[in-house]
């Protein structure tokens, strides 16, 4: 008997009706004979809802704290007791736990408290009872203190990974309202395939370049733990996308090359002009960086003009901290030494993620040949194992995502079905 | 320095607007120097809309259990996490405690569950921090099975007065929408008057009588553990009425004998006929009652027909559980030996209230003298130590609260400010 651990995001239990369905469906994967643990986000738009009261209390609300915390997880409190409520009317035996009851060990760090350890006893102890387990996603508890926490973004997903983890399931089933990752955003491409298996560090590149479905912190806890995720949709029962470790999972060489593209419009692009081209200046200009709180993507530096002895940098990073980090750069202009500093928020990012990229060189290659061909300038590039990231002209990007889907020969035979927004 | 636990009901924090004016009323008294320990209920409707989610989920809701209880304190949760909030944004400080962390320790009866033992050790650390303490009404926790508990109806008025009691606070303020207790139902009797003091026993007396500003079960209590209660506004900042207990406050010489007129219009009357006049009968009528789970309030029984050797034995119960009652009853006709049933749905019940009132015929004489001058028959009568309660027509039930409040002399100078309906 094997251990299936289910996640269903806030679109999936967003009222009444979808929760019984929901309800259902983990009845029938009970039924097949696997033990089952369910954790679930908060219903639909509760969480915001919930934010929006706290606004009106405390106009200047701080984003993070205890309190909040205590308020947020009535959310997923909620949805936990009414999917064991629905569950249990549907003939099948189920308990809830909160993150605490769970063993959601995490750090005392309020809005975005990391995992420290996970000790499911009360879980276990459930299955070995025959019973469905359903946990409050999003929810920690620091045992210090005593108090309620929360893991912050992407935090249900990686609620379901850790348990996942802890508990040696066989996988981690992620149903949110998409089919699975696709080559491309179907919404952009309508050609788009859904991906059958992914690595993990491919999921993350994807992830890195745009690709919402899952959140990166979750895939990277599932490949630190050789958790297997299957990415499902919770409207149809295909399968969905398995994201996996390869190490565990044995040879690659059976899968296809270049997995998807992925894009990205919340980005700016930073330039520093004229830094002296000595060692430790970019040392010194990303510890600022750093230290304004980015989140820096991209990092290019172009050759150094031999006559002036300096050279340009630039970097990404998510459009709304750029205004920071461009006063904490500017606060250091003379220490630097660099000129001036260029600041542009109508990029747009694509990435082409497969393994093995960057040792054939062919792959570059016709990336930017089709990028050429449908006369689209590439402003930046960046290369990783396993990434070739291009920044262009935001108003191009759509189309540089259509015509790389196509270059690369990723198009399916028929239109993928959309159901709408990615869920949180 | 005194403690000061402080209770507001789900009406008191209905909104954003509500619950920042309650906190501007707790930081006043925080700034007077006293500490302050908070009781609060769900916001408003809260608790309504949280069952009918859990209606539409499951139509055939059990009445009780451990989802529901993991449901519904998410009201409190939400409450008590905003108030915290509020008190903070305003120059306090504040925290929030859950029933589990605040140390309500109770037994596994969902739903309902009793009080076994109170251990503030987190709230009494939060006052040493000069810290106003928010805990959750309602909720409670089991230890044997580490699961949340609730303590059912009146059950926030319940937590605030075990919270003062474990603390030894000097007064448990319950605030709710009307401005005390009364000598009689405002909107029933516009003269009626505020009490100003009563002792535990007569607020028991008047509860039973239909006044429904407390819950029984928190006046209770309060008198075993001596706790005083101070039962007033949200809305002012008059004093309301004092509840205490007469043994810790000295002699109750001085106070008025006569507190107040209830009155109940929720009950009906259950009359067996014809019952054989020999020991043990009436004893084996009330264990059947009992087993059909009926609250049963004054029972009377009839002189015996000495001709016969039966009587009629009648009591009143609250009116949806006199079906249960009738047929437990009837199917226990042949042993018991009584001859028929009698149900009354159209009954009133006035109570008049006050300490050494069957010590004094007088009262009981002027009582029914009132009744008769104005033309209203008498059912049934019964009376306590401190209580006269008779029964009458339904229709004329308010007519007969009028006159009784007038006859003792308990109309005000003035017409009583009514604020609406109570709160939970």
């Amino acid at each position: 008997m094997s251990i299936i651990v289910q996640k269903f995001g806030g679109s999936s239990v967003a009222d009444a009706e979808s929760i019984k369905r929901v309800a259902k469906r983990i009845v029938e994967t009970r039924k097949r004979g696997d033990d089952v643990v369910v954790v679930v986000s908060a219903m639909g738009d509760t969480t915001d809802e919930l934010l929006d009261l706290a606004h009106a209390v405390v106009p200047a609300l701080p984003a993070e704290g205890r309190e909040l915390d205590m308020l947020l997880t009535a959310g997923e409190r909620i949805s936990m007791a009414l999917l064991a409520m629905a569950i249990k009317s549907q003939g099948a035996d189920a308990v809830s736990f909160t993150g605490s009851q769970a063993g959601m060990l995490t750090d005392d760090k309020h809005g975005a408290a990391r995992i420290v350890s996970v000790t499911p006893g009360r879980v276990r102890q459930a299955l070995d009872q025959g019973q469905i387990a359903i946990v409050q996603g999003f929810a920690g508890f620091n045992k210090v203190t005593g108090d309620i926490t929360t893991l912050g973004r992407g935090g249900s997903d990686t609620s379901a990974v850790a348990l996942a983890a802890a508990l040696d399931a066989d996988v981690c089933e992620i149903y949110t309202d998409v089919d699975g990752v696709f080559t491309a955003d179907p919404r952009v491409v309508p050609k788009a395939r859904k991906i059958g298996r992914i690595t993990s560090e491919e999921m993350l590149e994807l992830a890195a370049g745009g690709a919402k479905v899952l959140h990166n912190r979750s895939v990277e806890y599932a490949r630190r733990h050789g958790v297997t995720l299957h990415v499902r949709s919770s409207f149809t029962s295909d399968d969905g996308t398995i994201v996996y470790d390869p190490e565990r999972a044995g040879s690659t060489m059976e899968e296809p090359m270049i997995v998807g593209v992925a894009h990205d419009l919340s980005e700016a692009k930073v330039t520093v002009v004229g830094v002296p081209d000595v060692p430790g200046t970019a040392a010194r200009i990303f510890t600022i960086v750093a230290e304004a709180g980015a989140n820096v993507d991209m990092i290019v530096q172009n050759v150094s003009e031999a006559a002036t002895g300096r050279t340009d940098i630039s970097f990404t990073l998510p459009k709304q901290e750029a205004g920071s980090v461009l006063q904490a750069l500017d606060s250091h202009k003379a220490d630097v030494g660099f000129a001036s500093l260029q600041h542009d928020d109508q990029i747009g990012k694509l990435a082409l993620v497969g393994a093995g990229m960057r040792t054939n060189a062919g792959v570059s290659a016709r990336l930017f040949k089709a990028l050429a061909d449908a006369g689209i300038n590439i402003e930046m590039i960046s290369t990783s194992e396993i990434r070739i990231s291009v920044v262009t002209r935001a108003d191009q990007l759509v189309d540089a995502v259509r015509v790389v889907h196509s270059a690369f020969e990723l198009d399916g035979d028929q239109d993928a079905v959309v159901h709408g927004g990615t869920g949180r």
